[in-house]
This record gives structure tokens, C-alpha cells and sequence, in this order.
């Protein structure tokens, strides 16, 4: 069985203007990795309303799931619910398990459930809502599409309660092997390594340590023994 | 004049699978902000011909310029030059001036220039080179898409160079304001300060530090002085 496909979409101006690192992304790559979920593309876009739209459509269209980071907070540039909801052509409305849910949380902190504080509940119809551990206001799957918050702490919390509800495919295995070569040099026998095992993927990344340059070599794939013997060869190869 | 535009590309498995954690995407967003230059969007996929063709296609298409990072190195796994001769349907050979300056530069290091080194001279017809200060493996312009490499410093150092030589626009400036105060409580007041001054971009991000919840206000435009009059109304509101 292949391994299942995802996509992820990073919605925020904060990241495309640099103000923001985004560091959902590689988070999120290597939770998918450990899950045998492949994660194939990544996009950010900003806080717009049809670039994020047009973005969805596009991605939970090829893949077989989508997950978002950012813009479902309670202020006027949160804006990803109501795309969300466009790109599916699905009414959105305060849906009163996560009212609920909020005015539960505002009680307790004895914080008024404002109008802004309400925009939280908005969700498409036939949404599931994802749990949020940390500050209540929940995330939501609709189709294959996941959205989570943007703010990491929350994104990982509620990443972490959804996947293990996701079929994961076998692991992503990877070794490597480092070699105080340079990328020039090993080229050649590297190609033709990863030209007898093309079940497998292999990548080189050059480095440069404290004026050492060297090179990490990568073997990636889902069957333990056959990433074994690759690296066994790859190893008599470059000692 | 409005603001030219941008997109960028990064390309690579490393950051797909979660071993790489891609920098050079918030270095170019900080770099182009400052030269009045807009990121729209960034995309990051695999090491794959078909997939960058199309991706490199979409965005140079829609933007004024496209820079893109990795995959211009002398592995198998370095397909970027190739695929971006085939997204203009024009043909790439191994062109005299960056042979020239390799092959200097490996004479100097008592290096060979072999084969995969000389895989990193192939540039498609009719792109000028980038300088490459670090390693001498150039990048180059073709079109409006830059191709730049995935070493961090070596990316930096060939967006240095090159960043002078492309019209900018207006800066895009950015001021802030911190407020103790949680996001659902200033919501209100802020949109209705947005709406005021439809020129500016406004956008919030609550923060925690140290068990101190509260929220980053960020005004963001091309003109000075409408950004102080709005900062001056925002610092008012929320002292």
C-alpha cells in the first residue's frame, strides 16, 4: 500500500513579511514522517481571502489530506474559517458545541464572551471540531482538510490529537552516513548507488563545521532491510 | 507605485521529510521587505522534475519575480537547473564562463574537476549568472526567476548580489505595539481602527512569555506618516 499524501498551507502576512518564523511546517513534516504520511508540497499565503481559497481548493484536491496553521483567532485578519468554509461551498455559522465550549472557558477565567471572543465558534457546517488543550478555542476537519492554529504551542497540541485518528501508511525510515568528503567528489558513486536501489530515495547535504566541509548522505524508504543494505554498501563506499 | 511582487520557491526532500529545517524562506521575506519588494506567497516541493516545472510555471507567471533555493548542486539529487530549462522550453548545456570559473576554482584547490563538478555549469541558454562568493558555483537569472542555492550562506550571500540590481519599491514598514491583554478583548476596537485607515494592513499575534498572556498590535504600509497616525490612535486605545 502506498504511503497516504499530504499537503500544508501556512496562512499569515506575518510570515511573508518576515516579522514571523514559521516553524509549524517542519514540525509538522516530521510528525507526518514518524505517522508514514508523505508530505509532498507546502504553501504559505497571506491573510487573503481568495488566495486562501484558491490554495485550498488546489491542495486537498491532489492529496489525500490537507492541514493549515493560523488565522483562527477572534480578530478581524483571522480570517481562514470563512475561506474555509467558501472553499466548500458550506454555510458557517456559531455552532453551539463550541459555543459552549468558549462560554465555558470565559466563565471560568470570568472573562466576557464578547462578539470577537464569539467568532471563535464559527465553523462550516460538517465540520468535526479538533480539541484545543491549551486555550479552548477548538480547530476543525471538514473533507481532508485540517485547521489548526497558528500559534505552535496550540498547532503541535492539537496535531498531536489528531493523528493518531489518521491511517498512516509504514514508516518513513531514513539513515545517514557522514563523510568528511565533499558533494564533487562523491557524486559519482553516489548516483550510481541510488541507481541499483530506486525503491529508495537518497539525498546529499553538504556541510561546513567549524571550517570542516563534509557531506551528510541520506537513504530514505520503508523497508528496513533493503535501507540496511544500501547502507552497508554506502558505507564500504565512502569509510 | 504599487509594490513589485514576489513568490518564492524552495526545493528539496530534506525540509519535506523534516530533516532540514528551510531558513533561507524567512531571510528572503525579511531582505525583500526592507527593498520594497511584496512576497505573495512560498511554496517548498520535493525534488522532482514535474513538480517543480509546475510549480516554477504558476508562480513566474503571477508575480514580477521568483526566487528559488536548492537542489543546483552536483548530485543526482540536484534537478533544479534542468527542470527550470525545461518550465522555458530552453535547452541547457555546460556554458563556457561558469566552466571557466570552476574549473579555476578546483585547479586552486588541487581538486579534479570532474564530471558531477561540472554538472554545476550547466545553465540554460540566455540567463546571466549569479555570483557565488562562498563555494563559486554560480546561481543565475532567467526570466524573472532566480535560482539561488540551499546552503544557507551561500543562499544569503547570492541574494546580497543580486537584490541591488532588482527595482524596489516604497519600503514596507511595520511598527508595533504590545498590550497586556488578550486578542478577544482588544478584537473589537482594533477592526474598527482597521477599517479606518483601509491603506494600512493591521494584524494581531497574542503571545505567552512566562505565563504573561498578551498580544503583538502590527501596523504595516508604505507611508510613514499614516502609520504614525494610526499607531498614535492604537497606542491611545490600548495604553
Amino acid at each position: 500500500m502506498p504511503n497516504p499524501t499530504a499537503a500544508m498551507l501556512v496562512i499569515g502576512d506575518e510570515i511573508l513579511s518576515g516579522r514571523t518564523r514559521d516553524s509549524n511546517m517542519h514540525h509538522l513534516a516530521q510528525r507526518l514522517t514518524e505517522h508514514g504520511i508523505r508530505l509532498m508540497e507546502a504553501r504559505v499565503v497571506a491573510d487573503d481571502h481568495e488566495a486562501i481559497i484558491a490554495a485550498v481548493n488546489d491542495l486537498r484536491a491532489r492529496h489525500d489530506h490537507l492541514f493549515t496553521s493560523g488565522g483562527i483567532g477572534p480578530t478581524h485578519d483571522d480570517i481562514t474559517a470563512e475561506a474555509i468554509a467558501a472553499a466548500f461551498a458550506t454555510p458557517i455559522t456559531h455552532r453551539a458545541d463550541a459555543m459552549a465550549l468558549l462560554q465555558a472557558h470565559y466563565d471560568r477565567a470570568g472573562l466576557p464572551f464578547n462578539e470577537a471572543r464569539q467568532r471563535m465558534a464559527r465553523i462550516p457546517d460538517g465540520a468535526t471540531l479538533i480539541d484545543n488543550p491549551i486555550s479552548t478555542a477548538p480547530g476543525f476537519t471538514l473533507g481532508n482538510v485540517h485547521v489548526m492554529a497558528g500559534v505552535p504551542s496550540i498547532f503541535e497540541a492539537m496535531l498531536a490529537g489528531i493523528l493518531p485518528t489518521l491511517t498512516g501508511g509504514a514508516p518513513l525510515l531514513s539513515q545517514s552516513h557522514r563523510v568528511n568528503r565533499g558533494e564533487g567528489e562523491i557524486a559519482g558513486d553516489f548516483a550510481a548507488l541510488a541507481a541499483e536501489f530506486p525503491d529508495l530515495t537518497m539525498g546529499s547535504y553538504p556541510f561546513n563545521t567549524n571550517g570542516v566541509y563534509g557531506t551528510n548522505l541520506v537513504i530514505r524508504g520503508t523497508d528496513p532491510a533493503r535501507i540496511d543494505a544500501a547502507m552497508t554498501r554506502l558505507c564500504a563506499l565512502f569509510p
